[in-house]
């Protein structure tokens, strides 16, 4: 099934929005595909680390249109001999360094398609000068806006691939009858982001979570609460977080990223 | 008179821009309508509070095309049983969460049209399974688009009603021939933003603003001093500000948002 | 040859994103032309310091279609007797304030024109009651609407002039066989970035740069070194930048705006 592009193109980076590097991305793109509807996703993930990116993009593309091109760039091995892998699923079209960022989305795909960018069609596109150290703006960009004009299909770019280098944050785990997670990240409101799913939770009639001592029950939303009260809920990207109503939860829990988490029965009270 | 739209929607929450929340509330919009024209007001509201984010809204819209959304979601309610509310004033749409937000400009608008938003009718825009705990992305964003792209009228979505939750911010009173107001909030440079209006100044012929213990006399704009120095103004957006030329007031005066300004006529200096 | 405008317009302020300042820029924009692609390039350069916007404006308007229009407000001086020019250079067009902001454009660009805008001519575009303290919503973003939209062009704006304020940033000079130069900004990842050009390692078979007594050797990018080391490379915008893999070079190095680096030759090792 070819890929059917809507005209949008999402960008994740570690960029930071206060040098001209995500502005002049999105001037190669238009210059390319005038039309392009570009949206970002963050540009505030942290310096060099894949994985954040990876958790967010994986838990945020479903929200976008069917036909938007994804492209990510947390690139700290630009210029040396890594890979860019570009993969179609589910109408969706993904570019990122093969650097496990897209592992937690290719892990989870039950179909997808995977390649592998062939340098030497670059020249095909006028891309055979890039720079040594910005491939977002001189590989990334202007190949996504030949992805959404619909110029070329994510098979033109590249061979078949079925690997891929593994994420980077460890899958949760049962010891016993817990589910043992991690802190992936600390929202804006600092809301503590974990990576226990919906899925982890299908065990226990009456999940409990425990973190920095502490157990907390699972709620439906922050107003149930009061104001400074801490809780736990599954969230709208469908995994576990932990909140304070009003306030930080990490900031009051002195909690963190990779700090561990686990889910355990709250049913039964008597063991 | 049926509301026009011409494809803009504003965006003003609380949300940052580290994470994907504001992304995803893009993707949803785009889905349901590609050629929405999409501006962010602000993110970066204090988290929780509505008073800001309904202080700046008031004062910007106007600077929108006709014909343009607004939507705002500093929603600490968010999947309580608080509203929503949809108002239509002077060619111009407003979604918020029934908080005070929009009270600041529903109390100056000499006409607009108030309806609160059915949740019985989100099913028929298939919206019937929304999150608990992010509306801004599973509500507004979609009722957004439809609005936008005028498949829907405000009054399509709720019933009509002339009560909404009273603003954050006390309006300024007069006390014998002084007018006592408030600093709303401190902009990225450093000047204090009140809420004394350019109506409050009729009764004087020659204001004075005092803060911090001093006087400011009301200059043109900030060039009219030598840097370094400090001036009151009339401001873009209509309201009475303390900058200080080149620097930042604030830290300057050690003054920040809910600190006390008033005016007094400065003609007089006899008494 | 007129100026053929995209309909792309890139806005380069001081003003940050927490307040609705590039908002309404942006609204007053899509007011006058609903087509308009806006892209942000910068709003977080220092406050009144037009140095920093001029220096990347001159090195990311390359990345963006031709035709198209670019912003720049950096503005201590608005609302006093200021002027603003709008220049003409290879198919793109520049709007700022007079102040040095586009010298350093203007100094390189062999072929350009440059009109000083004439404020009696605002009323024909109905802008002739500007507010005196936010020009970037009440002339520069209407205008650059019209230039986008086709329906005016710079010389209709005002009397052409050679004349311009100078830059902030004095060019690089050569003292002995050294080229000295300084550090112009410090990038998000605290990458630190001069003005130190391509241009001026001609004279070099194995260049050097010093810095904070130090010696950096020139590599191609950064991984190149292991994690943790410093290196000097020719950047993606053609300057020489110091950097550390992985790391903040600026923290690392104690190193800053207006810090000097210089270059020498690195073949001769016996001197």
């Amino acid at each position: 099934m070819p890929f059917e592009p809507c005209g949008v193109i999402t960008l994740t980076t570690d960029f930071g929005l206060r040098d001209p590097f995500v502005a002049t991305m999105k001037g190669r793109i238009l210059a390319r595909y005038p039309r392009a509807s570009i949206v970002d996703i963050t540009h505030d993930v942290p310096a060099y680390w894949p994985g954040e990116a990876g958790f967010w993009l994986s838990r945020s593309w479903r929200y976008f249109p069917d036909g938007s091109v994804h492209v990510a760039v947390i690139d700290p091995g630009v210029g040396t001999r890594r890979d860019i892998i570009v993969a179609a699923h589910a109408t969706h079209v993904f570019m990122a360094p093969d650097n496990g960022l897209l592992a937690p989305l290719l892990d989870e795909a039950a179909t997808h398609r995977i390649y592998r960018l062939n340098p030497q069609l670059l020249q095909r596109f006028s891309l055979d000068a890039p720079s040594a150290t910005f491939h977002g703006r001189d590989i990334f960009a202007p190949l996504a806006a030949e992805l959404a004009a619909g110029r070329c299909q994510p098979e033109d770019l590249g061979e078949p691939t079925s690997e891929y280098v593994p994420g980077w944050i460890e899958e949760p785990h049962l010891i016993g009858q817990a589910v043992h997670g991690v802190i992936v990240t600390v929202d804006h409101f600092g809301n503590l982001i974990t990576n226990v799913e919906r899925s982890h939770l299908s065990r226990f009639t009456q999940p409990v979570v425990h973190a920095a001592g502490r157990r907390f029950a699972l709620r439906r939303t922050y107003g149930d609460v009061r104001a400074g009260e801490y809780l736990a809920l599954l969230n709208a990207f469908g995994v576990i977080e932990l909140a304070r109503a009003e306030r930080s939860a990490a900031e009051g829990l002195g909690l963190g990223r990779g700090a561990p988490v686990s889910v355990t029965e709250g049913l039964r009270t008597s063991q």
